[in-house]
């Protein structure tokens, strides 16, 4: 053993007592095993991305890529009608979260979200840390209304919406959203990760307000999970700040240029999504057939309340290689979350889970 | 204007009053620059991670990354000869930095190290916020000796020693650190950036010490500075804490790819590392012909003092379109750092700079 062992603690305490955040089960590729965990795209990324990487100058890998992603903001600001400098990219969304939460929060600087949602948020502000501030969705069937007022009186350092929410797929009005802009002494993020599955968005609120971002990530409607490529619109004085906080270099030259194709290809990804919506639609219908509640989704996944013990199921289903996301927390651990397939691989779904709720 | 501009401060202070990193000059790849500033790597990567590229399957790019990096790990394990749990993988040796600061420090658990060193340590304390205890080498000539003592006597959370060291060139003798990492209360983090162009590493010590990680990263040896690749060697209870505060997908998939393939090319790296050395000889020969003072180096730059002023002739060359670094610190502020060229490159820049200095 180390002479060292013995002498001190290695973590600070934030970290030491923290659970790391648990993402969904990650098979080989080659396992045979049907991923509906995670809310990848069914449809694989447009035919110029995969031309832009047969394409690649090797020269690109050679060197550090641009600081700035410069090109790449500049493909985002023409395609969204922002300015250039309003856009940063990030290595993932995720990466953006970081960035907020490190430049804006500390202890005594809350965070506050509405609850069920993307669980990352608790996450990153148990290791800053930051409080948190949960506050329930107001839930009546199959509407999910945000609780505008009590978000308003936690006066946090950071508020996040992610609109279409996960594991709900609900969006939230916009009126709700420009509210709450209207009224937070700090920052709105509008965590728009599924929205390219959406029929609204909230980006003319980054041109109203200085303190609110709105959050894209190209690993949904454009396909690129693997490529980790993210970015956020705000004001130039909400980015100065996050800027301090990043990597240098925190998006590789590959995903610079891969993802700049991906967003000039509006047709590909708008015909994915337009097929993901329609079977997705009819997944639904096949599910409430067999005795399922489902939500009403505006993004590319399910929420369903099984006839039957969702987590029973959810195991059910692994076993025979098929997985889908069980949250095992009150108010979620009755339902299921399913990523929808192509035809075949929700057919195979269909077909595997409709024996678990008969016996 | 935004209705809530004037409300609360944004930012935390300790974000509010730093300056953010500044990394190398980056010129766009068309613009005829000679980028000597950022210790690119003067040949291109192997040709297997070319292959690697054009053969990469695009159903990695839909699908999230392995989120262990398991394939790339192990790789790394059986070229080094350490167990896969042993390595964690980043989005450049730059992440795992910033998980060291964010998982072991805060405001009274400080960070020590011999300066002049690497900056980005002072800049990720700036951001923690973190203490730094920053001790100078001993220079005497040539020689750089570590001031182990004074080291061993700040009781630092983390300790950082590039080995070899940047903009000094210079290696640490494995003696200092064992000698560091056998008192020490604290990690000792070894950032071995430029390993490859050593003949020297301390590997050894990340299994004699469980409080000892030896960083590397692909950007420099393995010509691989725009893919965004590093690891981090450590026993397991270090990386646990890391883990914790990783993004969940830190490492794209193209990125583990093609990582792997450079690091299963030994015979391509050693040859590039063999001629990089080759050249560095000849430019350090040429330039002391000229009248420069010339460090000894152990990486793919050189440290130099030039026969008249060292931001004159930076800036000379940059107008001139050649890119060098200058730093403007003391002790620093009479030199300059130039990334060992192809011959060619070498060539233009002895060219450029003989003018200069007989003015």
């Amino acid at each position: 053993m180390s002479p060292s062992a013995a002498k001190r603690d290695l973590f600070r305490p934030a970290i030491a007592k923290m659970q790391g955040y648990a993402p969904g089960e990650w098979p080989a590729l080659d396992a045979g095993v049907l991923k509906l965990n995670s809310n990848e795209n069914a449809y694989p990324p447009s035919p110029e991305v995969l031309a832009a990487l047969s394409g690649f100058n090797g020269e690109l890998l050679r060197r550090y890529p641009d600081p700035q992603s410069t090109d790449f903001c500049q493909v985002v600001s023409k395609t969204l009608g922002i300015p250039t400098d309003w856009v940063i990219a990030g290595n993932g969304s995720d990466d953006i979260l970081t960035l907020l939460v490190r430049a804006c929060t500390e202890p005594g600087r809350t965070i506050a979200y509405p609850t069920p949602t993307y669980v990352l948020y608790r996450t990153l502000a148990a290791m800053q840390p930051a409080e948190t501030i949960e506050i329930p969705y107001e839930i009546e069937g199959d509407y999910w209304q945000l609780p505008v007022e009590q978000l308003l009186q936690t006066d946090a350092a950071i508020t996040f919406v992610a609109s279409p929410n996960s594991p709900s797929g609900h969006i939230v009005p916009k009126s709700d959203l420009r509210a709450l802009a209207a009224g937070l002494s700090g920052v709105l993020v509008i965590d728009e990760a599924y929205v390219d599955f959406s029929t609204e968005n909230a980006l003319d609120l980054v041109r109203e307000f200085e303190r609110v971002m709105v959050l894209r990530t190209l690993s949904k409607g454009y396909s690129l999970a693997g490529l980790r490529l993210g970015f956020g619109c705000a004001q130039p004085t909400l980015l100065a700040g996050l800027k301090k906080v990043k990597d240098s270099y925190n998006v590789d030259a590959l995903a610079l240029r891969l993802g700049a194709a991906a967003i000039l290809d509006q047709d590909y990804k708008n015909a994915c999504v337009e097929k993901i919506g329609a079977h997705r639609e009819e997944l639904a219908t096949a599910l409430r057939e067999i005795g399922f509640w489902v939500g009403r989704s505006h993004t590319n996944f399910l929420l369903v309340k099984p006839p039957g013990d969702a987590k029973t199921i959810y195991q059910s289903l692994k076993a025979q290689k098929i997985l889908i996301r069980y949250f095992d927390e009150p108010g979620l651990n009755d339902k299921l979350r399913i990523t929808v397939g192509t035809p075949e691989q929700n057919q195979r779904l269909l077909n595997t889970i409709q024996p678990l709720i008969h016996n």
